[in-house]
Formats: C-alpha cells, sequence, structure tokens
C-alpha cells in the first residue's frame, strides 16, 4: 500500500550462506553474469555482494556502498571462513526439503530462455527441472553449488 | 562478468513459503509499504508477487505479468492452501538455525532508518535486533510473521 511513511523503500537484497565463495563466484559471475559490488572481510567471515548493472570498476569504496545500498536485486554471500576445506561440514539446507522448508528459490529472468537453458547445460551446470520436465515448460530450475535453487523466467509472455 | 552471452538477466525474485497469507500481506504491503503485482491462484497453493513501485492500479493482467518478469526487487509468497487454519502445522524455517541453516534474510533499504525502526516498533513489530542491539548500530533486524528475518539498511552511509 503506498503511504508516505514507506516512500524510497527497496528490496534491497537477499542473503545465502555460502560453502566455498570461490565456487558460488565462479557460478554467480562467470556463468550467471553478475559482478562483485562490495566485499567486506571480516575476521571470522566475508561478505560479498554482487548483482547485475554493477558499478564501474574504478569505483570507489563509498561509491560502491552507496550503489550497493540504494539499488534493487543485490545478492549476498555469507562465507564463513573455513567451511570450504573442512570435511565434516554438512553443508547448507536449500530450504526445499524438510526440516528446513521456508526459503524456496531466487530468480533470474531471462531475454531467451531456451538459449540461457541450454547454454547453462553445456557449462556442466546441474538442473532440478528442465524446461522440457513436467507441466511448466516455460521455466526451469538450476542449483547453485550450494544445492540452492535458482529458477529461470523469461522476460518475455510465452 | 559482463558477457554477450547474460546481457538483459536480472536478480528477478525470490521466495518464501508463508503460513497465513493475509497477515504476510498486511506485514508487507500494509505495513512496509509494497504493492501486489501479480497472485496466481492454483488448486493447492497461491502465489503473490509483491514489491515496491509495482504497476498501475488498472493493469491488465498481462501488464502485471511483464512488469513482474522485466525487473529486480521482487518477493513471491507462496502459500499452500490450509495452513494457515491447521493447528499441527509447525511453521516454516528461518534459514537461520540448525537443521535448516541456508538461507539469511531479506533486506528492505530505507532513506531514514531511525524513522522506519521506530515506525515498525510503534506497529508491534517484533525485532531480532534493534538499531541500539550489539556492535552494528546502522543496521537492524525485524521478524516477519513467519519469523523470516528481514534487515533493515540505511540508504546512506552514516
Amino acid at each position: 500500500m503506498l503511504s508516505v511513511e514507506t516512500v524510497g523503500y527497496k528490496l534491497n537484497h537477499t542473503m545465502l550462506r555460502v560453502k566455498d565463495p570461490k565456487a558460488s563466484l565462479k557460478f554467480y559471475c562467470e556463468i550467471l553474469g553478475m559482478e562483485l559490488i562490495e566485499e567486506l572481510a571480516m575476521t571470522d567471515f566475508t561478505l560479498y555482494f554482487i548483482g547485475y548493472n554493477a558499478v564501474a570498476e574504478g569505483a570507489s569504496s563509498e561509491e560502491r556502498r552507496l550503489h550497493r545500498r540504494n539499488r534493487e536485486g543485490v545478492l549476498e554471500l555469507w562465507h564463513d571462513h573455513g567451511t570450504e576445506r573442512n570435511p565434516s561440514f554438512e553443508g547448507y539446507a536449500s530450504g526445499n526439503e524438510d526440516p528446513g522448508r521456508g526459503f524456496g528459490h531466487i530468480a533470474i529472468s531471462v531475454p531467451d530462455i531456451q538459449t540461457c537453458c541450454a547454454r547453462l547445460e553445456s557449462l556442466g551446470v546441474p538442473f532440478k527441472k528442465r524446461l522440457t520436465d513436467g507441466r511448466m515448460k516455460n521455466i526451469a530450475f538450476c542449483l547453485d553449488p550450494d544445492g540452492y535453487w535458482i529458477e529461470v523466467v523469461p522476460q518475455v509472455i510465452t
């Protein structure tokens, strides 16, 4: 509901914990085409803020922070240091199985879903649901390196 | 990484399962100021796509769908019919406790975080972390009706 009190609010970001940031950044940036907006390294963990239409490469840290806070469509990847080389670390829940159901997925929308899915497939990205699976032939679900579900949605009406 | 293959991709939406859509829509729309973009009712479940800067009130269903697919910052609420009146339904996991850790939170960014948090408090919204709690004095976490964590982030650098 439009109200004076909430003018200017933005749905800014979604945070997902990741086991291995190298694998996650490769997936989200090299394969899905996002870019790093801001990286915040703490003692025990590091946060990676990524997204489409990111800041220019030479942007200052203040420009990156302002950009990151004043837009929508940001993905925050939270990495607890060491999980990537801890053999007893069991991984994170996708949110789609009990116990732990709640969060379902994030979605990217793309201009040409056939080309997108064919490319992801050729790059070895695992799928939960291909375009040809099930009844919904116009959406697909692939999996990120932690097993989170990534819906692929067409931008046009098919 | 900018590449020809991913031009036009958008981080479109995040999906959360909700127990009671009446409570969730009241929270996200009446309190946080989002608007309904598209509602898709199926036999067993209903999807509510909400966000800021939604379509005009009189928009057609096709306009709503195109708008919903061609932007960032959309929140999809998934409601399995009946959970809201099922006394044995145990609710959804927030993603922040074991078992089920993975997803962390969604975040809204706001022009004036002091005013925003004071208003949420006055409306009875529960907080996980107030501005005055802990070391990070410039962010807060409130809880949505299902217990999902909603970070409140200032748009300015404080």
